[in-house]
């Protein structure tokens, strides 16, 4: 078998297996998409590209209920659900970018958090180049169980975060920028040596991984 | 003025500055500790080495409260208070090391949990050579509301623990191991592209940004 | 003449040559399997997209035997023969993957040890993510002869199988993941700086190179 | 001879050649600072360690101006002048550091300056992690002709100045830090990927360079 | 909303924000161009490459006045305005080249110039391999009030260019170049460790940034 | 003008200019090469892939004579002249590869001796991994006045060859290999590491630039 | 406890752990050495430097039978036991050097292989600088049940042994060299990269590895 | 044995075996200077460091001929002969450093033609930072048969040498600089990219190697 599901994750950590599309065929996501959607009732597939999108979907057997693609997010989905602000007191996750080139990754974030039944909010293209915009935004992200902090170029969103906020903040840079950018890691280094504290940091272009922290965090209340 | 001390981190994060003392003179650090001393009751200097931390002792003023040096965390601390095992219930922070080299960093993280009044657990010398250490350890680490995971090598230890925990894992290379490991560069990349899930990373030796993060995230309950 | 063919390699080595098929024009490429084929009675290229194999295929000379394509694999054979499950008792080699996204790799390790003559076994997506999986394997690879380990990501597998199994471990990076995974160097250089023992490690993606030492090493036998 | 002096430089430039004291021995230092001290009547000698200082000095030949020694900037001079604080209305660098750690660097530059006649202020450690330490010193940094920004970890610094203020910012990156901070070079890096505009950088720990490059922007007034 | 544009920053640093279209949806970039340009009159946005630009071309609204393109600069502008050579005694940036395949980004640095209202003038394909080629451009050079030096390959002409001229140099290093090149890395390095002075540094193929600053500095008059 | 061409260069260094193509546009190397040929009866371009040769050769001018292309050299001449094998006695260089993956960069290199008019021998596929595949030609290899010795991988070739051989050896590493060859780095790192003698070593893939290496060595006789 | 002993590893690898000596404080390898070689009636420490352990012989318990330290190797041992030359017809591994800059390393894997209870011969300083003193040992290479190839700079004599031999070839890359060698990445890369088959790699100057390898390949028979 | 002399090297290629200093034990040293003065009537060991060399020099048999050290060029030499300026007509070879830090680089290489009967001169301190001060010495340039050009910094000297002259010059870049210089890093692949022709390049710091170099190329003549 091209695969072994690991279909005890839910019991473990409270999300099913969520199926890395990026270097697999459409066949194995296919079928990986179907055995999970059987065992939990919901499927997730990241880093699927529109081409290889366009082919599950066509390819699809007739019979089943098919998945719907975000194509920002750039995800597969099956049974994702609603997505709902938090209610008043409600916990959730805040989901900044520095500029709108990080949307695609706010996107997949967003989705991932949907999928695993918590509330967020989105903030967009708030970062240093013109720090006034992150201003009337402070309330919601002071009262945020924890923020996602999306960057690329020189990463610095975070540290503003960090000297500015309470709560803990998962960093993730992103692939926006060109040159000694390279593809990101200049941002990821220096999230990582960040001045300010309360920050952690996981891969580039890595909205799910976030994700998947805030969820591990929000499980812990 | 050599420094602008940040005397509102504590209203705004809940913790004093914390003095960096790598790249700081003997004099810089002693004048730091005594005026954030004398604002908050506590201070704290970490990475201190032991020839820098002799010498501040040496010529410390006689008058005031000298500082107290902890040589394996290389801190200086004034107004620590005492460690705690976590009471029955308690919410804590498990510090995990994957082998005996990795110890310094375990205890730069436990103090700095201590110097901010939270409880802690640590296990030590339980990475992937020899798994079958770690099993005792599964229930505390279960229980944890945060784990802080320190390994260097290859740091194969997070992706374990990530196979195998419910909770958020701080994961914190060091600078273990000779050759390729590139003082802990290996270990930070491998830990940053993890395919087990609720991790996230800090820099290279950075027991203290993680016990920072733990912080932020205990503050929210 | 484009290539000095090496055909006193079976006497040397055991094996004909190789052809490395991934810098080679599809001329070149049917030149040396026909050149090899004839003096060996078999042939091999590795690292043939498939858009080169079928422009080979398309072009190949009516009169003669022609190569047949593995697509995932990427080879192009002449004469493979039968691959058959190791009988009881027999040595064999066991071929193991962390993720679905390397199957690729451990198809061309498979491929060039039936091409070889040597027995295997293929174990799929037993990583470190879902550790549980690999337990049902333990006894297959206890008893294999030689362990061929392919991961990408964090390259976390063989250092949990170097740490539970008593034979030698040839561990694979691969190319998956993205971001910091950088093509497969993380892993890479994760496994050299493994802190288990019995590992050691050839080039990102070299299926191919870890079934040659386990061919080298069989024939001490 | 051990050296060509560039006596002409002063002509071209409107400064003599300054000595780059690093690589050099304690002998080729001396004669380089006499016979430009003859030349030009002033000269200097940067990034001369406190050792190789003493050790010129106390081998100075007793008939000549001995230089003197600044162990914060790691400088020696000959003929160096006052510092003055800019009167009202002249044109004047500001030099601002993120931390105290980064102070030598401030230091080089400004010695530098005074060096070529120019007047500067300087302001310390009001990096991001509490950016509100900046905000006093905002009037003065509008009005400077050029502003040095001087940071270490991150080098997030530069990218918040060049969100808030009009004139050129020359960046310059520390090698304050540890970890994948890589000695100044994560700075290095973000710092030339800034979102935020009107900045350009110079070497790691290259306080002389940016006082260089001041001086060149001042001359054309 | 996808983007929060920084309407304020005309006021604040006397340019509009320019829209960086390199990671932008045709969408985003259109929409951008209309806000900026009915706020300021004008709007540029660069690095858009031939293929987006058609399609922002193709699907622009017919009511609302086009932006024209510039396939050279790649650079999508509404009220670009004319470009003029300086008059005599006027100030003006000098933007050279070092060699033919850097034309594109002297071509970026010259549009953005015009578009903030300035002066310039373009010297082409005088590198270090004939330096013969510079001596006739000497006194433009020498006039010029800042100076926009483009070099790939080993990047040496802001090196000879800061050993013969007095005042500023912004170096541009540029992707041209095959092999240790590194797509420009090895230029921007070599640049920053230049031992001529006056000379500081902007990112790989950054034409914009270079006209950036040196329009930051121009405002200083 | 796009390009100021160095037209005493034939004097300087007895070549004509050559035409870097790789960064050049089609109407940018027509113009070269015509302007070159004009002056100097023969023009070269190097580095013009089989595209961009296809649509030079389509747009040509009529009455023009039209340059011929080689396809794997990837070169485009005017008047070449005929190429001759070296007459007893008569200087050549030697041009040897280590795999049939090397031949492009052989030919680039010998086609650029032909058109600087010198004698030259090539040597195809006689790398390390069957060394003897190398004496036969130990003669020919110890006659030549200069060896270019062309490997891609592990680059041991130049090792093996300055161990043995009395002459300079000017090695190319190439782009041949994946994973961690890097694209031609480890190739050229470790030649430039060699522990033999006698090796000195060109950037990656650059044929072009051994062959005028050797062209300065000979015009020395 | 700082140390989690691994007693059960004689029983799953036929080796008692071996203490990592280059991380510890004196008191923690003593602790450890003291208890491996109660519980196995020998005991091994790696990478201890000369300082370090002569503090540890210093300070050893008066009662215990004290470790005895070789420098070249720079390992402690309790119980090692005579090391024996392979009598006709028995298993062996061949240990071999390019240069005698390696023989630390080689000495390191002697010494363990010697812990271990194999049979080993060690060849030195026949690197391909003078591949001729290569061929008097190549009966001996031929005979060996494994070959450690040890070698620096750029890491060739792997290569050339796998074009050679026709058993299973552990090359360790060392950091021998200097400049680009950069500490023996640069021979690791190259090893990676060989052309030649039946070669697999450890990380750089790990002899211990090696040695490992080949203890459980020859545990097989 | 610890060393297997190459004693044939000097019927290969013209020299004897020349001891790598830098990784040899003081008595790895003396043995090799024994041995190959024995054999060859001369010897010579480079990278011997201040300390080593005394250790050496104080430990020597005394009936033994002592060897001779050069601080500068941190050679032990016995048997090196008078060095003498080129007669008229003479060949010989050019060494030129850019600045006064590179000069033991160029000692090295000046010691090592001198030990292998060459003729040389040494042009000191004529980089870019001051480029007239090259111009009184092109003369003696243009006629040397062979030019090692040294530098460190961004290393841009031979890129402006190659561009004036018409011989084989040999690059030789240094680890003189700082921050992003990377020990020689960047002028090392800045030499390699060069635009200029008739550029080669050896490692850094290796003027041995470039003086080897020159060795095989005078021995054409
Ligand atoms: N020289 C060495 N190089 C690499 N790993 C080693 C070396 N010596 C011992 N080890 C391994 O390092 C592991 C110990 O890590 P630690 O718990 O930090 O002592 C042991 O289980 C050994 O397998
Ligand atoms: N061990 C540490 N690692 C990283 N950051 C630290 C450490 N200790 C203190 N810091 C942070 O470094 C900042 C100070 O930089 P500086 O102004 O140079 O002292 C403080 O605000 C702390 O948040
Ligand atoms: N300064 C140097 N830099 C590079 N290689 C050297 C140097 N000095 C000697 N060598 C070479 O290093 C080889 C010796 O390596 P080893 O056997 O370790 O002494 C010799 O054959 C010399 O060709
Ligand atoms: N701290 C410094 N950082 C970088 N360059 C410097 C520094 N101090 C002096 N220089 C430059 O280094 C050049 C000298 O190189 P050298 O000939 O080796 O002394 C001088 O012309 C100065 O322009
Ligand atoms: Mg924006
Ligand atoms: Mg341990
Ligand atoms: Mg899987
Ligand atoms: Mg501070
Ligand atoms: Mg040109
Ligand atoms: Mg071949
Ligand atoms: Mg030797
Ligand atoms: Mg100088």
């Amino acid at each position: 078998a091209h695969s072994t599901l690991d279909l005890h994750r839910e019991l473990r950590q409270g999300s099913p297996e969520i199926i890395f599309g990026e270097n697999k065929t459409p066949q194995q996501i296919s079928d990986n998409l179907i055995r999970i959607h059987a065992a939990h009732g919901k499927a997730l597939a990241t880093r699927v590209g529109a081409d290889k999108a366009a082919e599950i979907l066509a390819t699809w057997s007739p019979g089943l209920p098919a998945p719907s693609y975000q194509p920002s997010a750039r995800c597969l989905t099956l049974g994702l659900g609603q997505a709902a602000s938090p209610a008043d007191g409600e916990r959730y996750v805040a989901v900044v970018t520095a500029g709108t080139s990080d949307l695609a990754i706010s996107d997949e974030a967003a989705l991932t958090l949907q999928f695993l039944g918590h509330r967020f909010v989105q903030i967009n293209d708030v970062g240093v180049a013109g720090l006034h915009r992150l201003f009337p935004h402070l309330e919601v992200l002071q009262k945020a169980t924890c923020i996602i902090a999306i960057a690329g170029m020189e990463g610095a969103l975070p540290s503003v975060l960090g000297g500015l906020l309470p709560g803990p903040i998962v960093a993730v840079p992103t692939s926006t920028g060109y040159g000694i950018a390279r593809d990101g890691e200049t941002a990821l280094h220096a999230m990582l040596t960040s001045c300010a504290s309360g920050i952690s940091v996981v891969n580039i272009d890595n909205g799910f991984g976030a994700a998947l922290f805030a969820h591990a965090l929000l499980r812990q209340f």
